[in-house]
C-alpha cells in the first residue's frame, strides 16, 4: 500500500510506522540549532511511531555494517495511543551514501528486532537482545561495547518491574539502567531495564522475563501477540 | 475474561487496566537502582493504564488497613490515548503477606473510587474524596494526614481550571496543589487541584466542581458517563 | 451536536476538541498558586485536545483585535492518541468582556488556522503562517512582533526534520526555534521549527516544507487530509 517517493531524502519504510530518511548536507543554521558536531554534514534518520528498543538494536547493526556514527537517540512518548515510546535516531557520516546505506541496513533489521515485541490492548512487552552491543546501545543506555546486552520493557509498568526482578534473579547479569514513568522515560507507562554480561546469561534472563511478562499480561484479558517472529 | 496466573507475584486485576502484584524479596541490585529504602524487601505494586486519583485513594485505604507504607507514586502519561495519567504505586512491608493484603484491599476499593470518573470522547472528569487522608495522599500531594481531602481533575485542561475556580469559591477549603500541562503533571491535558479542610466543605467543593465540569464537558458533544457508580 | 451551556464561564467550542472559557474574577488563592500577575483578575481560556500552532495563530488574532494580553501558553502531550500536542492558552484582561471577546475571536479563527493541518494514521503535518506575528507567537516562541512568522511541525519527527531542512534551504529565512522529542516539546513525536523573515520568504519556505512533508507522509501508506481548507 505504501507509495514510493520522488523526494531524494526518502530511503524507505518499515514496521512500527518507521520511516528512513537521509539529508546529504544539513542546512548550516539548522545544524547549529540542533547542536550537532560540525564535522557531520550528512545524516541518516530512523524515525518511528512505535518501538525504541528494536530500533536501537537495528541501529547497532547499521553502524557495525557501515562507516557511520550514532549522534542522537531521542524517544518521544508515542506508540500511537499505546503505553510506550517511539524513536528518532540520527546517524552521521562524512558521505551521504554511507548514511543511506546505514538507514537501509537498519530498516531491514527491524523485521527481526520487532520479533520479541508482544502487544495486546492492555499493554506490551518489548524485549531486545544482542550478543555484541554497538554504538547505538552505548549512546542510548551506556551499554559496554562488544558485550552481550538486553533490554527488557513492559507496560503497564508494574509488569515491567516484576520482569526486571525475574531477569536479575535468573542469571548472573549486571544491571546497567533502570527507568520508570517518573525517571528515565518520556513518562511512558513502562519499567525498562537494561542488562549486560555473558551472552548466555543475558539471553536466559531476557527469556525468563519474557515468560513472566507474557503470563502476567494474559491475566489482563488478552493474548499478547508477537508483531513478527520471536528471535531471542 | 481475565485468566488466573500461576506466577506467584500475581495478586489480581481491576478496573482501569489495573494489575496488582507483589515481590517478596526484591533483587538486591534492582532494589538499589530503584533507590528504595534498604529496610523494605517486600513490595506491593498497583499499576494501571487509566486513573491516578482513584488509585491513590484506594492506596490510602490499603495502608490504613494493613501494616504497609507507601514508598513511591509515579504517574505516567497514559489513559490509553486519553488525556490523563495512569499510575504506578509501590507499597512496602516487612512481610510479603502484608504487601499482598494491601494490594488486595486497594484492588477491591477501585470499584468505589472510580465512581466519580466520568469519560467521554472529548475528555474526562476525575473526582476523588476522602474524609481522612492517609499516606498515599500525603506522598502524592502533601495532603495533611487525617483531614478531609479532595482531588479535582479534568481534561481538556481549561475545564479543569474552571472547575478549580468553582471549587475554591464554593466553600471554605484550602488549596494544597495546582498542576497543569506544563508543571506538576506528566504533560497531561489536565488542570488538577487538591484541596483540604472540613469534610463538609471539601465534599461540597468537589460536588460543585463536578456539576460545572459535567455541564462544560457536555458542550463538547457527548454525555460523560461514570465508569462505575458515583460515591461523592 | 454540541449542547449550549448555562455555565456563565462558557464561551464556545471549535474544531480540534477546543473549548473557550472565561473566568471574570479568578479566585485569589488559585490565582496565586497559578503564579499569575496580580493585575489580571479576568482571564480567557482556549483549551484543546488537538493542535497548538493553529491555536497560537488564532490567539495572535485575538490579542490584535481586543484589549487583552497572552499570559501563559502550555502544551500538553495529547492529540487524542496522535503524535502531537494540545494547547492551553490563557489570555488576561482588566474587564471580563474583553476576555470573552478575545476568546470568541480566537474560536472563530480556528477554522482558518486549521487549514494547513494534515492528518493520516501514520502522522501529521501542522503548518502555520502569519504575515504579522503578535503576542501569542512571541510568548510561545519568541517571534519578533509584527514580522512574518511560520511554524513547521510534523510527525513522525524524522519527516519534520527533513521539512525543516527544506524550509531553511528554500528562501532567506531566519530560524527562531528548533524543538524535537527530547527538548522543547512535551515529548511529542515531532520536529518543530519556527521561522521569521520577509513575508514572501516565510510563506515560500512553509509551502516548500508542506510539499515535501505531504510527499513523505504518503510513503507511509495513506493520503493526509487537510482538516478544513488550506490557507497558506
Amino acid at each position: 500500500m505504501n507509495t514510493p517517493s520522488k523526494i531524494t531524502e526518502f530511503v524507505g519504510t518499515a514496521i512500527g510506522d518507521t520511516i528512513g530518511l537521509v539529508i546529504a548536507n544539513v542546512d548550516y543554521f539548522l545544524h547549529e540549532k540542533m547542536g550537532l558536531d560540525k564535522k557531520y554534514r550528512s545524516i541518516g534518520i530512523i524515525s518511528s511511531r512505535i518501538g525504541a528498543g528494536p530500533h536501537i538494536m537495528a541501529a547497532d547493526e547499521a553502524v557495525k555494517a557501515t562507516n557511520t556514527e550514532v549522534i542522537t537517540i531521542e524517544m518521544p512518548r508515542d506508540t500511537k495511543g499505546g503505553a510506550g515510546h517511539g524513536s528518532l535516531i540520527i546517524l552521521a557520516a562524512e558521505d551521504v551514501s554511507d548514511a543511506r546505506r546505514a538507514v537501509e541496513v537498519a530498516l531491514k533489521e527491524l523485521d527481526r528486532t520487532f520479533g520479541d515485541v508482544y502487544v495486546c490492548d492492555s499493554g506490551h512487552l518489548e524485549l531486545s537482545y544482542t550478543a555484541r552491543a554497538s554504538l547505538a546501545s552505548e549512546k542510548a543506555f551506556g551499554a559496554p561495547l562488544g558485550k552481550a546486552f538486553g533490554i527488557i520493557a513492559s507496560a503497564p509498568a508494574g509488569i515491567g518491574l516484576v520482569m526486571a526482578d525475574t531477569a536479575m534473579k535468573t542469571a548472573n547479569v549486571e544491571l546497567v539502567t533502570y527507568a520508570s514513568p517518573g525517571a528515565g522515560t518520556a513518562h511512558t507507562n513502562e519499567v525498562i531495564i537494561t542488562i549486560t554480561g555473558d551472552s548466555d546469561a543475558v539471553r536466559q534472563s531476557v527469556i525468563a522475563a519474557r515468560e513472566v511478562g507474557l503470563s502476567l499480561l494474559k491475566t489482563m484479558g488478552q493474548e499478547p501477540q508477537s508483531l513478527t517472529k520471536p528471535y531471542i
